[in-house]
């Protein structure tokens, strides 16, 4: 079970906090999203990693929706990010939303940190932890969460997915 | 395109018999698809090579549907075979047959010949050309045919995935 809680944060700030923090840089990502049109609490969705030549297949079901804060996830490797896309619409699924992001990831006291600089959204930082112990995992990220100076006024439950489609209505209603 | 006739023939005296006119031997792979049921000319199939440690989706659109030698094809290589057929499942795909086979790749002639021994069916032979010059491909294809003394009446039209639901049903009604 991946388990992830999802803070409005000013990138840049953040940065510079979980590096004082001495959290171990793992890697940075230029990912572009495609997701598909799913009824909730599925979602479907092929990531391009830009600057790492890699793509990947996921499929999550969320099990809080709403709060979308713990997800079954099935995650593989694939070798083309374009006939992937392809095949699943020939498959008859809809593109719903692209989503592209910089992605920093870095790890902390056992919990994943993904800063991100979302293309018309602006900072998120997620806090993740892979375990099926959802009470211990929302404990870990939480004391890290804190020490990063987030609480629960920081949250944003709704999904990447979800805030770009409402960003895309809005700037069609203008 | 995919340009492909499949014959029956006995998988030993065809191995000999390519052998001996000098085809270049690529690779033996020991494969296991799993066909899901989509209504034809579509076929998605998720293909393990047990052998080679290697998984792939792929995807068909049947383009002379009943004589089955002409496919559109979107084949990508995956991580986890048993992910991508779960990931499938989840998206409401439901699984039809699996088929076995052991196949000897060779190439011969611009003509590449897959010698399938398939589980609970036999030898099969299929002579592929990749080529959207449909009538150049099938020329190929009859002038290495012949050279393999197979005819008209060697081809076998039915999808694997057929044979193998006929197979399944026939030993249900026996």
């Amino acid at each position: 079970m991946e388990v992830e809680v999802k803070f409005r944060v000013d990138f840049s700030a953040m940065k510079d906090k979980i590096e004082s923090l001495g959290a171990v840089f793992v890697r940075e990502e230029l990912q572009e999203d495609v997701y598909f049109s799913l009824p909730l609490p599925k979602l479907l969705r092929v990531r391009k990693l830009e600057n790492l030549g890699k793509a990947f297949l996921t499929y999550k079901e969320i099990r809080d929706l709403g709060r979308n804060e713990e997800f079954d996830e099935l995650e593989i490797e694939v070798s083309d990010f374009e006939a992937t896309v392809e095949i699943l619409k020939r498959l008859g699924f809809r593109e719903d939303v692209i989503v592209r992001k910089r992605r920093l990831v870095y790890r902390l006291n056992g919990v994943t940190l993904e800063l991100n600089d979302v293309e018309g959204l602006g900072g998120f930082l997620d806090v993740e932890v892979i375990s099926d112990d959802v009470e211990e995992a929302k404990k870990k990220i939480w004391e890290v969460a804190k020490l990063l100076g987030l609480s629960e006024e920081d949250v944003e439950p709704r999904l990447y997915q979800e805030l770009i489609r409402e960003a895309l209505r809005k700037s069609e209603e203008e």
